[in-house]
C-alpha cells in the first residue's frame, strides 16, 4: 500500500478510505477481458485519467490488443488520451451512450465498436471508476467538473476505484446532486428557477464497495475554445434580432427564457452575442458550460447558469480557479437526469438552441448519422432540449466545404437522411442566411420559408425546383400534405458521396 | 330570446347565464367568414354540435361553400357530423392540430385545409363554442366526456358560446381540470399516482366573454368499436407474454406500471388480453379510453384509469350511464396538458403502447404521412407517451393489403418514408409474427431482431437482403453504424405507388 500524500490526505475526509490507497498499476488485477465499466465524466471534463491511462499502457506493453476489451459506459464523452486511446488499442467492445474522438468514431462506423444510446434492462456494472475532488466525512464523493451521469453508474457498481484529483481544486459546494429512482417511486423535480437547489453536494455510496483510492494529478484534457467566425457571427446576429422581436411583442420576458446552447463555434458566437446585447438577469438551464460562459457571467448580463458539466479550455479553467469567489455562487452542475429533465425543461420553459447535421425543408432534423448512416457524436442532451423547449431553435452554415467544393453540402435538404428531431419539435431554423420561423405554419408553407429565408444561393433554384415538383406530383395524387419524390428524395446525398458535391446536373 | 326547459334549468346553476338562451339559429349572426374558431371535444366526444350543424344547414342553404370559411382549433377529432360535414362544404381553411374523417383528410391532402401540428405564437380565438353537461354556480363550466384543450381554447377565447348537453348525463365530479400557464410562471403538476387530483372539477370561465347558452340534445356521434382479429389477438399474446417475462426479471412490479394505450382494434385486443391476464391492481394512464377498459373495470383487475376523453361506441356509452355508481370513482379525466405531460408520464413510467403507419429495421416510427407524403390523422399523443415512457412500444399487423395485393404494404420497411418517433424514444415492436425487444442493442443488432421477429415471411428474404448488402456497402465505406443505402431506400414505397405492392422483383 501506497502512503498517502498530504495533498490527498486533505482530500479525504472519511479516514477509513485513506487504508485504501494505492497505485494506478496497483489496480491492474482489479481488470480483466469483458468487465462492464463505468467511468465518471462528460463531455470531456471530469474522467478518470489515471487507470484508464495505466490500463492503456499494461495493453500496450503486453501486446493485448483485442484480447482486453470492456463495455464502456459514460455519461458523454471522455478525454481522448483515455478513450480515444482505449479504441486505438481495441479496448472497447461496447460504448455506452455518447462520444468525442477520431479512433472512436472509426471504430464505431467500421463495425469494431458496438454503440450504444439505448440502456439494456437491468445494468449491471462491474466497476466504476470515479474521479473525486474531495471526499467528506460520510465517504460521499465530490465530483469535479462535471456530474454526468455519475450518480446512476455509481449505483449500478459491483466495485468502486475513486481517483483523487489534487492538482484541480476541490469543487464542494458546486453541485447538485440527485440519485436515479425507478418508477413507480420517482418523486418531482420541484426546480422551479435555474438556481432552485433540490439535491445534495456530493454523491452517496456504499463504502463496502470500494476497492482503490487513486492519487491522480492529471488535469482535464480539454482542446481549446472554437471561436466565432463570420457565419456563426452572422446566425447568432439574426437569433438575437429575433429574441428583441418576441420581446418586443410580449411573447418574451424582457430577460429572455432560460438558455440551453450546445457546443461550438455558433454556441459560443451566440453566447457572445447575448453578453454584448441588452437583455439582462438572464439565466441559464443547460448540459455544458463553454468558456464565452466566462465572459458572459464578467458582463454583468448572465444572472445564474445550471449545467451538467463546464468544459472550459486549458485557459478558461485556469481564469476560472483564479476568479473562484467570483464565480462559485453563480452557477451549480447537477446530475445529467435533471439537468436534461423533460420536466424541468419544460416547466422553466428553456430556450434551446443546437446545431445538427443537416435540416430538410419540412422541418425535421438529423443530429447524428452523416448520410444516413455514419456516427458523428451521438444524439446528447438536444432531444429533450428541443422537444421540450419553449422555443427550440436550429441553428447551422447554410453550407459546409466537401473536399472538392467549397459549398459542396447543404446544410439544408428536401428530406433528413435521418431524423434525431422531428417537425413537431422545432420552432426556428437559422443560417448565416436568415432566419426562418416555422410556428404555426403548416408544411408546405414552413418549406417555402425555409427555402427563401435559410438556403444558401447556390443551392436554392436547385432546391426550390425539389419543392415544387414535388407539390405538383403530390397535391395531384391527393397526398400533398408534405409533398415529397420518395424516388428523388436522397439525390443530393448519393451525388455528394458519388461526386463530392450536394450540386446536381438535373433532378 | 327563448325560454329555457326545465332541463335546461337543472343543468344551470348560475341564473344570470339564463338570459343568454337562445337557439342555434339566432347564433349564425355571431359568426363570419375568416374567425378564429375554438372547439371544445377530443377524439370525437365533447365536441359542440348544435352550433356547427346550424352553421353548415346555413352555408349549404345560402349556397356559401368556400366563401364561410373558419380556422379551427380543435383538441383532437370531433364528429363526422360536423367537421368532416365543414370540410365536404369547403368551410375549414386552416385546421389544428388532430382531425379524423374522410373529407377533411382530402381536403388537406388536396391543399385545400391548411393542416398544422404546431401554436402560433399569440393565438387568440374570435369565438370558442364549447359543450358543457353543467354550469356551476360560479358560471364554471363542467365538460362531458373529454377535457383535451377546451381550458386552454377557453383562455384564449374572445367570446363564448356555451352548449349546455341536457341529453346526456351531467359528468359533474368526475374531471380534474388544471388551466394553461405560461414560462416562467409554470408550476410542478403534482401527481404521483395515477389516481392523485390536482385541478378543479370544472373549467372557470370569465362570464362577460359567454354572448350565448344553446341548449343541446345531440349524442356524442361516435363508431361502433374496432373489435380484435386474428391479427390483433396473436399481437396482444406476444405483449402479454413480455409482461409476464418482465414482471418474473423483476423489471417491472407485478402491477405492471401505468398502461396508455392507443385507438383501434390492437389496443381493444391487448386491454381485452390484459383483463384476462394475471396482472391485479393494474392503473391506467392514457389519453382516451374505449369500450374494452368497461370490461377490464368489470374484470376487477383495472383499479383506475386517468385520460383526456372517454369514446366509447353507442352501446358503450348506454353501459356508462346505466352503471354510473359502479364507474364514476375509478377514473378521472384531466386537461390534455396533463394526461400528455411529459412530466407525469416520465415520472409514474408509463408503458406506452401505439399502432404506427410503419416502422423500419432500426427502430424508427412513422404516425403520420404516408409513403412520406399523405396525411392520415395526425400526432396525437404517441409523441410524448412514447418519449417519456419507461417502456415504448409499437405494435402493428407486419402487413397491409393493397389494392392489389393481400400482403401489398409492409409495414416494416428499411427506412421510414416520415419519422414521427425516433430510435431514441422505442424499445419494442411487436407483430402478429412476434417482439423485437430493442433495449440496449445497437442498431446493426437491432435490424437483425426486427427482421427476425416482426416481418412477415413474404417480406422477409427481400428484407434481409436490403440489410446485408448495405451492411457490407457501409462498413466498407467506414460509416457503417447505420447501414442505408440512399439510393435504394425507398424502393420498396415507389414500387407500391406505381405497382401496387412493396414486393419486389430485385433491389
Amino acid at each position: 500500500m501506497n502512503t498517502a500524500s498530504a495533498a490527498l490526505k486533505s482530500r479525504i475526509r472519511r479516514p477509513q478510505l485513506l487504508k485504501k490507497v494505492m497505485s494506478a498499476e496497483d489496480t491492474l488485477k482489479f481488470f480483466k477481458d469483458g468487465q462492464y465499466m463505468g467511468w465518471s465524466g462528460f463531455t470531456g471534463v471530469g474522467y478518470p485519467k489515471m487507470i484508464p491511462i495505466a490500463l492503456a499502457d499494461h495493453v500496450e506493453k503486453n501486446s493485448l490488443q483485442g484480447k482486453m476489451k470492456f463495455n464502456l459506459f459514460v455519461g458523454a464523452s471522455s478525454g481522448a488520451e483515455c478513450e480515444d486511446r482505449w479504441a486505438e488499442l481495441d479496448m472497447i467492445d461496447r460504448r455506452y451512450p455518447h462520444q468525442v474522438g477520431k479512433n472512436i468514431k472509426k471504430g464505431i462506423n467500421e463495425g469494431r465498436i458496438r454503440y450504444y444510446t439505448k440502456d439494456k434492462p437491468n445494468n449491471k456494472l462491474d466497476i466504476v471508476v470515479v474521479e473525486a475532488t474531495a471526499i467528506t466525512e460520510d465517504g460521499w464523493i465530490v465530483p469535479g467538473a462535471s456530474v454526468g451521469a455519475t450518480p446512476e453508474l455509481l449505483q449500478m457498481a459491483d466495485k468502486i476505484i475513486i481517483e483523487v484529483n489534487t492538482r484541480i481544486p476541490s469543487f464542494e459546494g458546486l453541485h447538485d446532486i440527485n440519485m436515479g429512482t425507478l418508477p413507480p417511486n420517482r418523486k418531482p423535480y420541484l426546480i422551479m428557477n435555474t438556481e432552485d437547489r433540490i439535491g445534495t453536494t456530493a454523491i452517496p455510496i456504499d463504502l463496502d464497495k470500494v476497492i482503490a483510492v487513486v492519487e491522480s494529478n492529471r488535469p482535464d484534457k480539454t482542446g481549446g475554445n472554437t471561436p466565432a467566425d463570420d457565419k456563426s457571427e452572422a446566425i447568432a446576429s439574426h437569433l438575437i434580432e429575433f429574441f428583441e422581436e418576441e420581446v418586443k411583442y410580449g411573447r418574451l420576458p424582457t430577460n429572455l427564457l432560460p438558455l440551453q446552447s450546445g457546443i461550438g463555434n455558433i454556441a459560443n458566437a451566440v453566447i457572445g452575442g447575448l453578453a454584448k446585447s441588452r437583455f439582462q438577469n438572464v439565466t441559464v438551464f443547460t448540459e455544458v458550460l463553454q468558456d464565452t460562459f466566462l465572459e458572459y457571467f464578467d458582463s454583468e448580463k448572465l444572472k445564474f447558469a445550471s449545467a451538467t458539466s463546464i468544459r472550459f479550455s486549458p485557459e478558461g479553467f485556469d481564469k476560472f480557479y483564479d476568479n473562484w469567489e467570483k464565480y462559485k455562487d453563480r452557477f451549480l452542475l447537477r446530475s445529467q437526469q435533471v439537468s436534461n429533465s423533460p420536466e424541468v425543461i419544460r416547466r422553466l420553459g428553456c430556450i434551446a438552441m443546437n446545431t445538427p447535421v443537416e435540416f430538410d425543408i419540412y422541418g425535421q432534423a438529423n443530429s447524428t448519422l452523416v448520410c444516413g448512416s455514419g456516427m458523428l457524436n451521438g444524439l446528447g442532451g438536444s432531444g429533450d432540449f428541443l422537444r421540450n423547449a419553449k422555443l427550440s431553435v436550429m441553428h447551422t452554415p447554410s453550407t459546409r466545404p466537401s473536399k472538392k467544393d467549397a459549398n459542396g453540402v447543404s446544410c439544408v435538404v428536401p428530406m433528413c437522411s435521418h431524423v434525431d428531431q422531428t417537425e413537431h419539435d422545432l420552432d426556428i431554423f437559422v443560417t448565416e442566411q436568415g432566419l426562418a420561423d416555422l410556428r404555426g405554419l403548416s408544411p408546405r408553407e414552413r418549406a417555402q420559408v425555409i427555402i427563401d429565408n435559410c438556403v444558401h444561393p447556390e443551392y436554392k433554384p436547385q432546391i426550390q425546383d425539389y419543392f415544387d415538383m414535388a407539390t405538383k406530383k403530390c397535391l395531384a395524387a391527393g397526398r400533398g400534405h408534405e409533398p415529397q419524390m420518395l424516388d428523388k428524395v436522397f439525390k443530393m446525398h448519393t451525388n455528394l458521396m458519388e461526386n463530392g458535391t450536394m450540386k446536381l446536373d438535373s433532378w
